[in-house]
């Protein structure tokens, strides 16, 4: 990136945005080049995670977030992390449709994230995203994941307030509370809150947040009732969106929780670089040999990623 | 293990056989003994995967299937992943949900998993519980997993047959048909197809497998109905399923797909060792340091990386 682009991203110009995004989407040496012009930028954005099954109305949700924001004359970024469409063009048809709804604002910047990579290139392109974001100074910064799993755990990680939506009379399964997603709320939203079965989703979440034990000065995740669609609640969702970041900034937990997002970013990036500079150093043919002794049961997997780490 | 363990572990003793999970799922050392001893005994079992969103009645159909596996006589492993509980009590929950119907039958054996560990953690130990239980002589191992993303996916290349299962009106999302969840199914199942919506559901999952470019001599994923509760549909899952094994074996696609399979796993398990060597020769100051430095702006996290492989 030449001065040119780094002035025109910090400026918020949206080509520059959308260049730099695509360039740490395809990862590697751009990928770095890009991170190491704007990183000096970066570290104002509040950036917000809203993660929740489909089905939900979580893009709504999101949307109307952002008007919030916006109505309040806050520059938005929103993130939209589709791990479930590695392949085809689930993420395009998502963005098109919230384009028409927030078209032709330039306060706002959209972007769909899906990945034919491996594991961890979604988790890294969507750190590497909001960095961008941050750095092009957008206020807040919205990254909404679909689902549930270790991917949402780790790019909530990234967010320094969680919102966990979840809509009634989705899950009559057993798995319907995921103790993991709630471990990783800040907030929790019941979103289509006019629905019969919307007061016993709130109980249901009450209930599991009593369960765990509470330290007097730990925040306890408040659980909002929304109704996406008509706007109604997302001014109480804003609103303790404020307290958290409050909270986090009060109690030392802004920094705190950073540190550990820089740890486990750099243990994965580490973990990618040392592999890629163990394949570089090794024959082809050699890796081959080895999956073949594999599945053919003279070699343990554990055995043959040992005699791989001595060749290199 | 000692020689003992590993015969009655062979035979099918149910104690052998969780001692061995157990141990793979601590990881590390234990892990790679077990897996040492047993491997030659595994790639016999068909392993299915079955994967879907909660709310879906994914587990009442991975209950109805081993049923009807057994009423032919073959032993049948339960490996149920919930990737969401890497916290709570979910899993033990649906554990024994689940041994009130299949209790005391001891030609089946179930085992939830869950993890506090990283990413790819999970994936390890099922790949090997999987092992596990190949080699205890489970004829049919059934890994359900809960939801969507790249940990489903990963785990998803674990079986050799994957089921995905979807229920009439969960989704109202646009993101309701996960184009990447379609792409690893070989088998569609529609569960509580006797709710009003199902047709739509069918009509929509057959019109995106139309929109896929179809060679002649590909396999085309069945949609099928099922109604889990009532056993309604599950000679037919069982059916197709039998039937993409066979195909399997007559492309040679079973081997192919195994390589790809121990390929990825390969390099999982050398990423995971060579992180785990280049951190017990640094000492930990200098990974404070760094994130220090990268929370102060003052170093990017790609020069961090760098610098921390430079030093180790």
């Amino acid at each position: 990136m030449n001065a040119e682009a780094i002035n025109a991203l910090c400026a918020g110009n949206p080509r520059a945005v959308a260049r730099a995004i695509s360039a740490v989407e395809r990862g590697g040496a751009e990928a770095r080049a890009v991170i190491a012009a704007i990183f000096r930028h970066t570290g104002r954005a509040h950036i917000i995670g809203v993660t929740g099954a489909p089905g939900t109305g979580k893009s709504t949700l999101v949307n109307e977030i952002a008007k919030y924001y916006r109505r309040r004359g806050q520059r938005v970024g929103i993130v939209a992390v589709d791990p479930t469409s590695p392949f085809s063009g689930g993420a395009i048809l998502g963005d098109r449709l919230r384009m028409q709804d927030l078209a032709g604002d330039s306060g706002v910047f959209i972007r769909s994230m899906a990945t034919r990579g491996s594991l961890g290139g979604l988790a890294a392109a969507t750190a590497d995203a909001v960095r961008v974001l941050d750095a092009a100074g957008f206020a807040v910064v919205l990254i909404e994941t679909v689902g549930a799993g270790q991917n949402e755990v780790d790019i909530a990680k990234n967010a320094q307030t969680t919102l966990v939506v979840e809509a009634p009379g989705l899950g009559d399964d057993i798995q319907a509370i995921k103790a993991g997603i709630l471990e990783i709320a800040d907030v929790l939203v019941v979103n289509k809150a006019d629905r019969d079965e919307a007061s016993a989703t709130v109980a249901a979440l009450e209930m599991n947040l009593n369960l765990k034990p509470q330290t007097e000065d730990a925040w306890r995740p408040p659980v909002l009732r929304t109704v996406a669609l008509t706007g109604q609640g997302i001014a109480e969702v804003a609103e303790e969106i404020g307290k958290h970041r409050a909270f986090l900034e009060t109690h030392g937990l802004r920094q705190a929780r950073e540190r550990a997002r820089i740890r486990a970013e750099l243990e994965r990036v580490v973990q990618h670089e040392l592999l890629a500079r163990l394949v570089r150093g090794v024959n082809g043919d050699k890796i081959e040999t080895l999956v073949a002794q594999v599945a053919a049961r003279e070699l343990d997997i554990y055995a043959a990623a040992e005699q791989l780490i001595h060749v290199a």
